[in-house]
């Protein structure tokens, strides 16, 4: 089987997507051959605002069901592969969504949404995000990780700060996971994992998706496809082939300002960060070119069973995992 | 000038009541020769839920227009005490209701509150409060912090964490409050506060009321007035005549429902603690005993100008200063 017909045939996940919805994202969504995507639905939104962006996707995989579905449990990935379609995950990539009601957790599965980062880059309620000095989990936080835990939410760490991140990794008792992440060992910066927070997650059977976003990558905005599968072979080398999955990071089809509402607190208060330029890798700048990693995986000198769990297996057996299925 | 006398002609502030607002209670706070008080309309509750709350305030505020007018200025301090009725401070006991939203410092402004609380017992997005583990004022919390210097709005800190309360203090560019505390010195509690604690906000141009609440005095439910003033003393010696105030926390005519949402986080998460029965000290049970306090200090020899500066002056000096008259 060559790369082209492994892509074809394997299930392809993309545990972190935040593009801009419309059709022609779902069309180049078909032309990388992805199965499913954790697709973000809330950043700085609260609570109405969010179920309104909700709202917004629904009609978007109505209007577009040729090419999506909806994704409520790991049978729609199934089902979204077997039908040449692209199932939606909906997430959070903020928890402050659920506001300061616990019982938010159950209305927003009820909606369809199945991955919540805890904090995203500030303090909120559940604790501080990567881009301020960190407390650690709150009280409120322990019990919307034992509501996430018990209604079936993944936990998501990405942009999480280190030390709320290694308290929701030892409070949760389902698996966790960085869905979008790079190690510092390639590339010192706040959004970057070490080592041994690496394999913390995994020796506490969590999960790492590999990140590309290209100003975490060691090359910048000059790197190419290999320096991301660089990274995935580094993460592989301390997670170990059954925790490790894709998580782009794909911010396809924004403009600056919605780069300016990403890198303020708030969506509008002080600046946190600033990226510069993004250009994803070369080799991988779209969604229609995911084949080109399978083959890169492949050239790389992962087995074909290996690329398989890299490239979606893993996903689909941690989320079954956590949705209680 | 008798103890009546000096009662009748005082300014008389109490910096913090959480009672039930109604007539009764704005008729017992006449009986007391109340000239204002900082009166809680926010403790869980977000916005919305808020503004309603003062809509409601000023709804009581015009029905019961002989007892009591609404407090934006001291001038309207100065102008309740010419009148005989007492003057309404709108205050908050946490900034949750400024939800993440820095311009609703100014909307609240707008709308009478004079005096906002960090936090309320736990985390927020602006710092965490004294019952749970405090990981520091945040970046926003910073953010709004000089949107409340700048609004004109005072920063209470009584139920604030020590680590948040602190760089509050370092924080803001006009004098912060406790405005109802009792000192850890005479009891032992997560809410009381140390002598270095009570020496760090006066050095830095900060002020103290002083709180009669039952569960924090050293003799409990058996306190009396004198217990009240044993650490009005106590806090006296170390802050000094002009940075001391009263800040009594009457809870009138509220009953155990009130007092489970107070002591769950968000109002109905988990428990935070546990008052016990609230019985006030004997001699000062009602807001219509307020005139005791003025005679209590006397017999405890603080001078005349000192209980008038206590019992309102020195309120009415750093409000004047912080809300930019």
């Amino acid at each position: 089987m060559n790369s082209a017909q492994l892509h074809e045939d394997a299930i392809v996940i993309d545990g972190l997507v935040i593009a801009k919805w419309d059709r022609e994202l779902f069309e180049d969504m078909r032309r990388g051959g992805l199965t499913a995507a954790n697709c973000t639905v809330s950043v700085w939104e609260g609570f109405q605002a969010t179920v309104n962006n909700i709202v917004e996707m629904n009609g978007l995989i109505e209007q577009n069901s040729d090419l999506v579905l909806k994704v409520r449990s790991t049978d729609d990935i199934r089902r979204a592969k077997a039908e040449g379609k692209t199932g939606i995950i909906m997430g959070f990539q903020n928890a402050h969504a659920f506001e300061d009601q616990l019982g938010y957790v159950q209305t927003f599965k009820d909606l369809g949404v199945g991955v919540v980062q805890m904090c995203y880059n500030t303090q909120n309620l559940i604790g501080t995000g990567c881009y301020e000095r960190d407390g650690g989990l709150s009280g409120f936080g322990r019990e919307i990780v034992a509501e996430m835990n018990k209604v079936g939410v993944m936990c998501d760490l990405s942009h999480v700060g280190a030390k709320t991140s290694e308290e929701v990794i030892l409070e949760s008792k389902k698996p966790v996971c960085y869905s979008h992440c790079l190690p510092s060992g390639l590339k010192e910066h706040p959004r970057n994992k070490s080592d041994e927070e690496l394999k913390f997650i995994a020796d506490h059977g969590g999960f790492v998706g590999v990140t590309m976003f290209a100003p975490f990558l060691k090359n910048g905005i000059n790197s190419t496809i290999e320096d991301y599968v660089e990274a995935i072979r580094y993460v592989f080398n301390i997670v170990g082939e059954d925790q490790i999955g894709i998580g782009t990071d794909f911010t396809q089809g924004h403009g600056q300002p919605f780069f300016e509402w990403l890198t303020h607190d708030k969506g509008y208060a002080r600046r946190l960060t600033s990226f510069g330029k993004i250009v994803n890798p070369e080799g991988i700048r779209t969604l229609g070119e995911f084949p080109n990693l399978t083959d890169a995986l492949l050239r790389d000198g992962f087995s074909e069973t290996q690329v398989r769990k890299i490239m979606g297996e893993n996903w689909v057996r941690v989320l079954a995992d956590v949705w209680g299925e």
